[in-house]
């Protein structure tokens, strides 16, 4: 299959995904918590922890028929963790659209996300049993930790790339690993295989989380409905800019430290000066190269798969990883 | 056993399950984390819900040896809904101590009740299996339902009995019955002895709250932590309003309406007016009835384990339920 008929065949699965999880969500009651939960899941997403859960119980044979319903327990994960993200953030927009947080306020928010989150595990616990909470529990722990990992960093203006990786490993690798490793798990698979997966799904999420860094800084704002070097403004230390600080020469790496230290509207002003010391430093092309190789590595552990459809389309999402503008 | 010896083995057992609690939680990795969780679960407390399980468990034999872990999986879901229940209520003040919240802000605690309820969960289903997670998927999902409810029962300034019951059955008898139940379940009992146990948590959790309900006109400021008439203060609807509104002659009930739906400052001064006509028409003593029934109710369904040390401190608990006095 070529890029464009790999997209298409996710898409088409995304569809059956997406209708799995209306049928399910018909048990919430209230006609506001729906409204809530609908917004955070059919409001955009790739769909791509429960593409993954699929794909990997594939691996390994023809899946049980409930895998899709362990499957959607991981968009819940993830779109919970999504709505509590944004009442944190105090974030207007996600994926072009008002926040539900925005829309509703922080209150009736954070009651959703915690109902999603408790229905996902319990629907996770139905279909998955022990294993796959054992998994979802390390995830969602990890998911936390990460999160207090990164306010303590906030504190610091320099974070060396090992910090970077540990936070990252929490706040998109875990999950991710977790979904691809259940999907083996409720298989059958084995001890291996499941390892080989959560390899697979490790480096992934982190290859993701690099490109996502990229596009903030590379991107097409039609396409990624968010305005160039916003990561920047923001003040966060992605892999670019961590890239770039590691070899720099004094002289920038003191405009940078100093636009670090600076106000926002001052980052906000400076984002073609940031994006020039990065660039003549090559931290882009550093962290996409990074990037490639977490990609190949991850790849590089299917080989025990043989041959398979699901194990191409696993290759295939990898590089549309890699190749993604959005 | 006397109320004395009883509360004295209860508080024994507290000790108890606070020391697995605090051999548990030594898995956080976080200093901050782990001081709010530590903040959420030791600053007071009575640990009925666990308390329940192992009393429950106790019913129908010897319990085995991992029932406190499964017990303590209660306490932190009960511990994780207060910590978002403060940030969404911007309350100030528990058991007498500075909230989470106004400690650390809303965002760490946000966090750090996803990551008990995950912790709990995961916990819960390690030890009790999909037996106790689907108990725990039904009883957190009743709660946040319970809190739509009340948002949406917030906008009607009356609101009748059934309604109040409705959201009480979500609010606190879920868990509490789930907790219960949990135990039979996870010591082997019978179809009929979780039921018994289902309905002796519910009817012990509405019992519970509805004294709750007496204490905040009633108690003694200096006990309950509380300033008398807090709740209508509120302009919350609890028990002796409602009754009181279902009996009172036009004239009362204007003027209880009018305050219903005055400033709070103009409430806060006709506390004393509001009493007097909720004693007038017994208001107070009706709400103490109903919770009598329904602790008489709770205890008529334990008559199937016949003798057991485990059914007198269940039925001493829940006459301690009536006669507490914060």
């Amino acid at each position: 299959m070529n890029n464009g008929e790999l997209l298409a065949a996710f898409k088409e699965k995304a569809v059956q995904i997406d209708a799995v999880m209306e049928a399910d969500l018909a048990v919430v009651e209230s006609p506001l918590l729906a409204e809530i939960i609908r917004h955070a899941i059919f409001q955009g997403g790739k769909r791509i922890r429960p593409l993954l859960t699929l794909l990997a119980a594939s691996l390994v044979g023809n899946p049980p028929a409930d895998t899709p319903r362990l499957a959607i327990s991981f968009e819940y994960l993830h779109a919970a963790s999504l709505l509590h993200d944004d009442v944190i953030d105090h974030a207007t927009l996600r994926r072009g659209a008002e926040t539900a947080n925005t829309i509703w306020g922080m209150e009736p928010v954070i009651l959703a996300g915690d109902y999603l989150h408790a229905h996902a595990m319990a629907l996770a616990s139905e279909v998955g049993g022990s294993t796959a909470m054992a998994l979802i529990g390390r995830a969602t722990a990890a998911m936390v930790e990460s999160e207090f990992m990164q306010m303590h960093n906030a504190r610091e203006s320099l974070i060396a790339e090992e910090k970077y990786f540990q936070v990252l490993m929490g706040k998109t690798a875990a999950l991710i690993a977790a979904a691809c490793e259940a999907g083996i798990a409720h298989n059958q698979g084995s001890n291996e295989q499941r390892i080989a997966l959560r390899t697979y799904g490790t480096n992934l999420g982190l290859a993701f989380q690099i490109v996502d860094d990229l596009l903030d800084y590379l991107g097409d704002p039609a396409k990624t409905g968010k305005a160039v070097g916003n990561d920047f403004q923001e003040g966060k230390m992605t892999l670019p800019l961590i890239k770039t600080l590691e070899k720099a020469e004094a002289k920038d790496r003191d405009v940078l430290i100093g636009l670090l230290k600076a106000t926002s509207q001052e980052r906000s002003r400076q984002i073609a000066t940031a994006h020039a010391i990065i660039e003549k430093y090559q931290g882009f092309s550093l962290a996409r190269t990074q990037a490639e190789s977490l990609l190949a590595e991850a790849i590089a552990g299917l080989a025990i798969f043989g041959e398979a459809k699901a194990k191409d389309s696993l290759i295939g999402l990898a590089q549309y990883v890699l190749s993604r503008d959005k």
